[in-house]
């Protein structure tokens, strides 16, 4: 078990590279780092999750946004790592504490976290899942326009703006963009949850995401993976009016999606992609003859 | 938003397929069915996770069993659905009963199930995760080969025995072969880590796999994504001594696995796969010149 470090995020480790054969070569080889997180609010446990150390503050202020934990960075005081520098485990443990006149109250916990606790009564499906959102979320307006080319282009630019998955190919990737194709948050984990936090966390840190309204810039989050209902709910939760995944949709990210008024597209690869709800932003008056896109359903 | 059934876990759903010109043209596409499973253990309950519907005994047997909170599936005296047919949710919520002369404790829930509630203090980290599964899980013996052909083509069949995959191209599969390339396993879900949990419930669930001692025959645990430290921590669990990941392994995945003595295999494609700990399981007999395979690092 090698353990020098290769930078945050990113280890060497030693690998037999083997063919059906079993001829053999040993080399050394970088893997992603995935290592616990500990999030405490005002002290308390809260959660754990693995994740790629980095952006630690960004995926505890996203998670707690998505969450409906904190309405906005301006809830959080201060984000403290516990412990003494060298120490085991250094790092792992962030303590987000409240602002001044403010309490966060970890009891706002949402429903949906994979097996998290829960006290729901039978009955339980995806249209209460929806609901349970809508509740505290109301479904985007029905307005802004996005350029094909732009959501095509997005895509593409994402493995080369991963620095670490260009190292490992272990991770995944997320980013949001504005209208203009302009790159405004990215970020990199061994989880696709964890990525979407880490990017949405970040837009909280530094003002670009506010409270409801003040976010008209955010036009698009990009995903590397498939897009379920979280990662839906995390775009809605944060006023993203467009999610773009490299592969597929699940039924209840579309029905999520259908009824947040997010635009979700699936399997954008080479110059095409899918769109499984809300195509009306899309912008098809580049078509050659029949725009707008029809909406019909081959029988 | 269609909602016309097309069987258990597969569901259609309208579509626009558009490419980067804006021209589009709409059908019907299935797609990969997500919906809640609440799991509660003699009417309490115990976790929410989404998963794709269909074998949902086996999820809520893998998931306990992982976990540490059944030794068996002699600890479950049976599992049954809550709620009434043609109720809205029903079968979305699983009541697991203890066994007679045995009552099953949830308290026995370890921790490193993602974002879930912890109490543990200032010092997380992975080896303390690696430390905390040896605690209830030896060491696999060092024992035991592998043929590198029969690894190759058992990943080559994933897909192949995915049948919602091959409808849908949206979800994970997990497989358990004996040492013979014998399908003994199969399950998949919208989640990695609920394919794997279904895959050795059904093990479970049919005795192939009961404590440990008996589970000779599981040779092989193959995954359709990335190896992370819950896929290995199940894998040896359910003393399974091989892990082969058509993805990249995490540092973590890797230092447990080198720990807990599993073989874990990554970048299992066409006729090539990385092996990033305990080599020594794979039969190199039919390397050209150079058996056995050599652990040493390039410079």
């Amino acid at each position: 078990m090698a353990s020098s470090l290769e930078g945050e995020g990113v280890a060497r480790r030693d690998v037999v590279r083997m063919n059906a054969a079993g001829q053999a070569v040993g080399r050394a080889d970088l893997v992603v780092v995935e290592e616990p997180l500990e999030i405490r609010i005002d002290g308390e446990t809260l959660a754990v999750t693995m994740r790629t150390p980095g952006q630690d503050v960004d995926l505890a202020l996203g998670y707690l946004f998505a969450e409906g934990i904190i309405s906005g960075a301006d809830d959080v005081g201060a984000a403290v790592r516990c412990g003494r520098l060298g120490e085991e485990g250094f790092g792992n443990v962030l303590d987000v504490r409240s602002a001044g006149g403010h309490r966060i109250d970890p009891e706002r916990v949402l429903e949906g976290a994979r097996f998290a606790a829960t006290t729901s009564s039978c009955g339980v499906c995806g249209r209460r899942s929806i609901e349970g959102l809508l509740a505290r979320c109301s479904p985007l307006p029905k307005e802004g326009t996005l350029s094909p080319p732009i959501i095509v282009r997005a895509m593409a630019r994402l493995p080369a703006v991963q620095p670490i998955f260009a190292r490992t190919g272990g991770l995944h990737g997320a980013a949001v963009y504005d209208a203009q194709g302009e790159l405004l948050a990215l970020a990199e984990d061994v989880g696709r949850h964890n990525a979407v936090d880490k990017a949405i966390g970040s837009l909280l840190r530094s003002r670009v995401l506010r409270v409801a309204g003040s976010s008209a810039r955010l036009a698009l989050l990009v995903v590397s993976g498939r897009a379920s209902f979280e990662i839906v709910q995390k775009a809605a939760a944060a006023r993203i009016p467009c999610v773009a995944s490299v592969s597929a949709p699940s039924s209840l990210a579309i029905d999520l999606a259908d009824r947040v008024g997010v635009t979700l597209l699936g399997f954008v690869r080479d110059d095409h992609f899918n769109v499984y709800a809300n195509a009306f932003r899309l912008d098809a008056r580049a078509s050659s003859a029949e725009a707008p896109p029809k909406l019909s359903v081959d029988p």
